[in-house]
């Protein structure tokens, strides 16, 4: 409860992590126990912020059926209520600085004189993957990773250019929609057809989803429509299955590994 | 404390973000709280493990002046322990499956048949930009990352290939004592000397330090030598000096955004 006197900031933009609130950090739960306003994504686990906050807690990000609020209008609600003394967690899906569109809000409190701190989250972008027995890094395998947003078109073109077929493990988040056209891309970039290729939805929640299979299947994969998603391509998805497939005991392995407590 | 019953894993790998035991995630803070036995990386804060739990604690990471543990030495102790029942964690700074060989310690352990799981944690990758004011991706200026190990030589090289010049943010970790070498192979790639470049090092710890420049200007910094640092290459560098010349009380803004607590 005392982190808001010693850091004097008045909004925190916060990380939630992937899902589960085992993996908020310790300081983010500080931050968000001591909070008057919270706003938070669709993705964040609202029943569990409810739990440890008697902020008036709203969602700002996209429901079913409903639009999302305007970033302006987060901004807005933001600095209005820094101004009216308030603490403010703004609380994001993952890491706030990773495609959160966390550098605009941060510009924005900046420019209206509004201290600040950012608490970094678990990013899904790793956090995912990892859930599923999968590392972005391995010896012999990957030494680097990329992590991009899956809008398909010129921005996926562009970033699949910066780097060589096959040499680095790629991380594609928000492409769930886009899975098909997105790794027919990727294969026109020179990614051979058969590399590994994974599909990780709803990590750490109770709807988690996994598939595994080639690039070349990727659009035929049919991950659950409403749960987001992060689709990883490289050989280091060939974990996954070395872990199922460990030894003798595998299949008591596999079925404790990814626990959630 | 009741996790452990929960999952049933033996020997938990476990993030410990980039060094403020305030970004260890709950589950984190539970499983270490739990423990028989802990086995931590250098980059881990010692005291803080000690303050929470009352496991055997050892570090098996590079220490001034001593070697690491062997890998396959970590690798027998965690073994072995788990087999005579104790419940382990093996500490690692930032996420265990960014760079931290975690892939290799789940693989041995599968094939021991340990049960055990990986808790995803803060990575330094993100959260050391983070904390300096650098998000890694901002609409207009970077809608990827990529995220590599500076090792000179071959790996470094291969690695620096693929990349092609601007359109992402760069992100090197372990790349400190080799930033001359590596400013200069990225520009022998066709990066402009002018491209905005950073150094964080001791990220979340009394130790931080910060320094932003260019591309060519990048061996000329002169970061502590004892912390471990990330290098960051590109736009969003910008960023920071931006927050910083936010309005007319970007003073007090700067003296508290990156607060502590």
């Amino acid at each position: 409860m005392g982190s808001w006197e010693l850091t004097r900031a008045l909004v925190s933009l916060v990380g939630a992590g992937p899902g589960d609130p085992d993996l908020w950090t310790v300081r983010a739960l500080r931050r968000i126990e001591a909070a008057d306003l919270v706003l938070y994504d669709a993705l964040v686990d609202a029943a569990a912020l409810r739990r440890v906050t008697s902020a008036q807690c709203f969602c700002v990000g996209k429901r079913a059926g409903r639009a999302s609020v305007k970033q302006d209008t987060i901004n807005r609600l933001m600095i209005r209520a820094a101004r009216q003394g308030k603490r403010v967690v703004r609380l994001k899906g993952g890491d706030p600085f990773v495609f959160g569109r966390g550098g605009e809000e941060v510009l924005a409190l900046s420019r209206a004189g509004i201290p600040f701190d950012v608490v970094p989250g678990v990013t899904t972008a790793v956090a995912a993957p990892e859930l599923a027995g999968i590392p972005l890094t391995h010896r012999g395998m990957a030494s680097a990773f990329l992590v991009l947003a899956g809008q398909t078109g010129h921005g996926l073109n562009r970033a699949l250019a910066s780097v060589a077929p096959g040499g680095v493990t790629l991380v594609v988040m928000m492409g769930l929609s886009s899975r098909d056209e997105m790794a027919r891309q990727i294969m026109d970039h020179g990614w051979a057809p058969e590399t590994r290729a994974a599909i990780v939805c709803g990590a750490s929640t109770p709807r988690e989803w996994t598939w595994t299979g080639t690039l070349a299947d990727l659009g035929s994969a049919t991950p659950p429509g409403d749960v987001a998603g992060v689709i990883v391509v490289g050989d280091v998805v060939s974990i996954r299955e070395a872990l199922a497939a460990g030894d003798a005991s595998s299949a008591e392995v596999d079925e404790v590994k990814y626990g959630r407590s």
